[in-house]
């Protein structure tokens, strides 16, 4: 059973809100086994309303149309389906009831146009509102279905899961195809999109090749920027057991490949981030955390805030951004501010002041202009360990301002994650 | 002329990121006075890109095809272009000479993989690329075009720029449609969208009414989260020079309103941030700042920083996340630290321990436990200013962890650039 999702509503073409529903259904449609090959999204128009939805059945089995269900002269859903149907819209006195009782309920006055809220396709059926005033629509086309949800998330996401996934896992179950789909991402820093294609080439070759066993898995790649590179395992199957199965031992070989060939690259799992990688090795060897940032100027720092907890591993920070202050506050001696040996006394610095167990100093050129003569992208990382151990670092970072100075902050705590790794 | 986007890339549809990439085109687009009607994504299939590019050749004038470009075996979108145009894939050994020197500067060797991103379809020519490995491609489909950009947003959004708009430009004066389409946006802080639309009402009403003159702007509201509510002005009209004496007129007649009815809510214009506000009035005055961040942890002093030529009006900071480096480093007097005083005592210190003519100190919860007895989304803000003047505000913020943070920043930032008006 294929699925496609239709999302109805100018302002999407015009890019002055993101369609996020449809990225939600498609999560939700593959988490149910469904497939979903093409999204589409149309403007308030009838005639492309049609079209678009003309289209998304022709290539596959069903639809979602999401939004212009509203009570506004420009909601025209409910009319594009009727014509795709060729069937007229009939008033279902129900509906204006329970409309009117959620306008008393609020002690306002219901308006004739939310009357047309009302009006459902000639042999359609409605998934009822228990939120806002719209109901939801299940309409058959042949032997396909069209189903409307309004475009407000959380009523789309309700009616999604009280009235059309129970309405899909039947479709499933006559057509022999319920299965369940998962992905599982890892997540890694430090190399290249083509580098790890290169360490998994056989594993994917096997995984896609001729003889590949039914309910395998599959390997994908997405590069996130200053996230880092994220390696994506899908696994399909009969079963959730059988699924978690399956990539739980696909994560264990690709683990062990990428560990082999490229190292500690692997820093979390799904929506873990390289703060909470960092957050998590921090607190398992009782350690706090003090910073010196000079041109990422607090952004490791704020990162780090955003973990919950970070009062237990995270003394503070210096922004050391002024020559003065990395001087005067930190200690650093007189001398070039942007080298290596700066961002040691800054890290030992930030151990001292703030009092902390590690310190980490960050020192370097974000752009547009070269300092003491080194070029932006150049970025000097130090780390100030227990047992008096100082590490120190040169990264060279590309893109502009914003860029380096993201690129620098998660270098730096890269840096910091593998010395922990290693150190512990 | 009519542009349909397509987007390409499994992870679309299974919901693990967003497409931001179209919205963004839908916008430029809109600027630019091209018609987008449908957007679509599509998965890393080879049939199902050809299917989704047939479809938007069949019903628009041309294509933005976004991802799929990248050097990956699922990156296939130049392979479906060659299939729609009826055309091999020719390899262009200048692109070759070019990804191959990319990756000399960085040390490392081109892989094989890499070298099919110099393929191009016969026919179309390339938009050389300069921040990734992948150029993007103009193919000629009888007279319609499809273009293709790579999916990281930075890359495409410059290759948009340099390579797709002006093409686009070309084909409006030769269908004679061009027209001028310019939006302006004036940035708010510190007020309601409907006390915006309140206090805009009568102009709005004019501008829609029934005699509303040819060539006129319209006026909406963007709720921008975190960044405040956008004002936003569109004016269309023939030239350039038309335009821009369209907007402003209208800004000049939209600012007074609002400055009558709202006081010193706008804070800038387009894409100037408050940071950027805050830093042209201390530059201004003659002002260095220097900060001291509790629950922000360093993510106002990172805000600021963004800025081109912080150096010159910026000392830096403490993030003094831990109550003991509040006391120890900043000076605040023992006693709690969640409190106005608090954040006057935190402003003082920065102002004297970095050096700085004005200290800006913040204190305060972010959840989603409660600190000292005081529940989350209580927020203080100290700023110390020439002349010994002390200000001291206590906010409450709506939101979770990282809104609350968020919110406190741009407060706090909002604080700051009314005192310094006020004060100037």
């Amino acid at each position: 059973v294929r699925v496609e999702i239709v999302a109805v509503g100018t302002e999407l073409l015009l890019g002055q809100i993101a369609d996020t529903n449809s990225a939600w259904l498609g999560e939700q449609l593959a988490a149910a086994g469904v497939d979903s090959h093409f999204h589409q999204a149309v403007g308030d128009n009838h005639a492309r309303i049609v079209l678009a939805l003309r289209t998304a059945l022709a290539r596959s089995d069903g639809v979602i149309v999401c939004g212009g269900l509203g009570p506004t002269q420009d909601d025209i859903t409910r009319e594009a389906i009727a014509e795709v149907m060729n069937v007229p819209l009939v008033r279902d006195e129900e509906i204006v009831a329970r409309i009117a009782s959620f306008f008393v309920a609020r002690g306002r006055t219901m308006s004739e146009n939310n009357a047309r809220q009302a009006d459902v396709p000639e042999g359609g059926s409605v998934i009822e509102q228990v939120q806002g005033t719209a109901p939801g629509l299940i309409c058959p086309v042949g032997n396909k279905v069209v189903y409307a949800v309004p475009g407000v998330p959380y009523e789309m996401a309700e009616m999604f899961e009280r009235g059309i996934l129970p309405d899909l896992r039947r479709r499933l179950a006559r057509s022999g195809e319920e299965s369940v789909i998962v992905s599982r991402v890892l997540r890694t820093w430090g190399t290249s999109e083509s580098a790890l294609a290169e360490a998994l080439q056989a594993r994917i070759d096997v995984l896609d090749g001729p003889a590949r066993p039914e309910g395998t898995v599959t390997i994908a790649f997405l590069a996130s920027g200053i996230e880092g590179i994220k390696v994506r395992l899908t696994a399909r199957a009969r079963t959730d057991d059988e699924v978690v199965g399956l990539l739980d031992a696909e994560e264990q070989a690709v683990r062990a490949v990428l560990a082999e060939r490229l190292g500690d690259i692997v820093f979390g799992l799904d929506d873990e981030t390289m703060e909470q990688a960092v957050a998590a090795l921090l607190v398992e060897r009782g350690l706090r955390l003090g910073l010196a940032e000079s041109l990422t100027g607090g952004l490791i720092c704020s990162r780090l805030v955003e973990v919950p907890g970070a009062s237990h591993w995270l003394a503070g920070g210096v922004v050391a951004y002024e020559s003065a202050v990395k001087h005067r506050v930190l200690g650093v001696p007189p001398g070039p501010v942007v080298t290596e040996v700066a961002a040691g006394a800054m890290a030992q610095g930030a151990r001292t002041v703030l009092g902390a167990d590690v310190g980490l100093g960050i020192t370097g050129v974000a752009g547009p202009d070269t300092q003491e003569g080194v070029a932006p992208g150049a970025v000097f990382v130090g780390l100030a360990l227990p047992g008096d151990r100082l590490v120190t670092r040169e990264f060279h970072l590309p893109g502009d301002r914003p860029r380096v100075r993201q690129y620098a902050a998660i270098s730096a705590l890269d840096l910091l994650r593998r010395e922990l790794i290693d150190g512990g």
